[in-house]
């Protein structure tokens, strides 16, 4: 085989795996994971379902690379802000619009606590990543004297990344609930600096 | 049948049926809702399969039944407390504790957001009415100086609701993550009223 047509044929797979997690996405955000056939994504892609296990041991490693995508396009939602505090209230607007997808991400985050799920470490490390760089955003916000000081950051970081996944929660069984308003409530008034810091 | 006899018959059923709750509240916590065969809880119980089925119409109805128990017990866990924010931070040391049951808890609250889902109204109504009973109490607080008045009690009755749920997700993939400690920090430090508030 040539230099260029092993080039191409690792393009072709790598766009054929793109390919694959765009119409899982589709599918898993109308259907929900137990719904979902991969025999019905296979049709969508135009390939047998042998062939989508060349690219995807299963249906969960499918839906954990459906979920890193999504995760990927939300740094794209917040504009410049690429990760911390000033992401949080656009993203949650945005998973308002994508009913399909946040309920499969909300589900996921709970049944792959289990260390045999195959989201486990996609899951665990996301936590970890989304702790820290909320944190590192928080403790550059104290130094400018955005953000109260008398909690530290990292605690400041935990709770405002529970309050998001358990304001997602509340959204599930209630779409009144306003999401993105209690976010901007938590992180303008509540971690603001008291007024006693200000002076 | 003579009416004591159909007392004692209905008395019979009712601790039958709370055996079965005890019972299957083990099976649940250590082998997780997937991992229970309702034939293992029967012969726990010492009754036939078909007989859990007289009590329970399936697995869905008696995790409920396990779920609504557990919700019970957590009204002891608070001593006066019976409802609000004193009562989350014990409740965070008891659920670390008790983790089968915790996790069970959090995995059917994401699942049970499905209608179709024997929990669903179960979860529904509970949301509704901690959120409820718990802004009763930050409103009490409120008028007492207590707790912050800029934002309103229903809001911050969510937002604490949400952290519980939140931090409880984090526990699942790190156990070194400290509920209690994260629930005193909000309530004691973020809602407490401001400095400017107090004056």
């Amino acid at each position: 085989m040539s230099t260029s047509k092993a080039r191409g044929q690792y393009a072709k797979g790598a766009e054929r795996r793109e390919q694959i997690i765009q119409t899982a996405t589709d599918v898993f955000a109308t259907e929900g994971f137990e719904g979902t056939a991969l025999k019905r994504v296979a049709e969508l892609v135009g390939v047998k379902e042998a062939t989508l296990f060349h690219y995807f041991k299963g249906k969960q490693e499918l839906l954990t690379a459906v979920l890193a995508e999504r995760d990927r396009r939300s740094l794209a939602v917040g504009g410049e802000a690429a990760a911390g505090l000033g992401l949080m209230p656009p993203i949650a607007e945005r998973n308002v619009r994508e009913p399909g997808l946040t309920t499969l991400y909300a589900v996921a985050s709970a049944t792959a606590n289990d260390p045999g799920h195959a989201s486990h470490s996609y899951f665990k490390e996301r936590y970890e990543a989304v702790v820290r760089d909320t944190a590192v955003d928080i403790e550059r916000r104290q130094k400018a004297g955005e953000v109260r000081t008398d909690v530290d950051a990292v605690m400041l970081a935990r709770l405002t990344v529970a309050a998001f996944d358990g304001l997602q929660l509340q959204w599930l069984y209630d779409k009144n609930v306003d999401m993105a308003d209690g976010l901007r409530q938590l992180i303008e008034v509540l971690l603001a600096p008291s007024a006693s810091q200000q002076m």
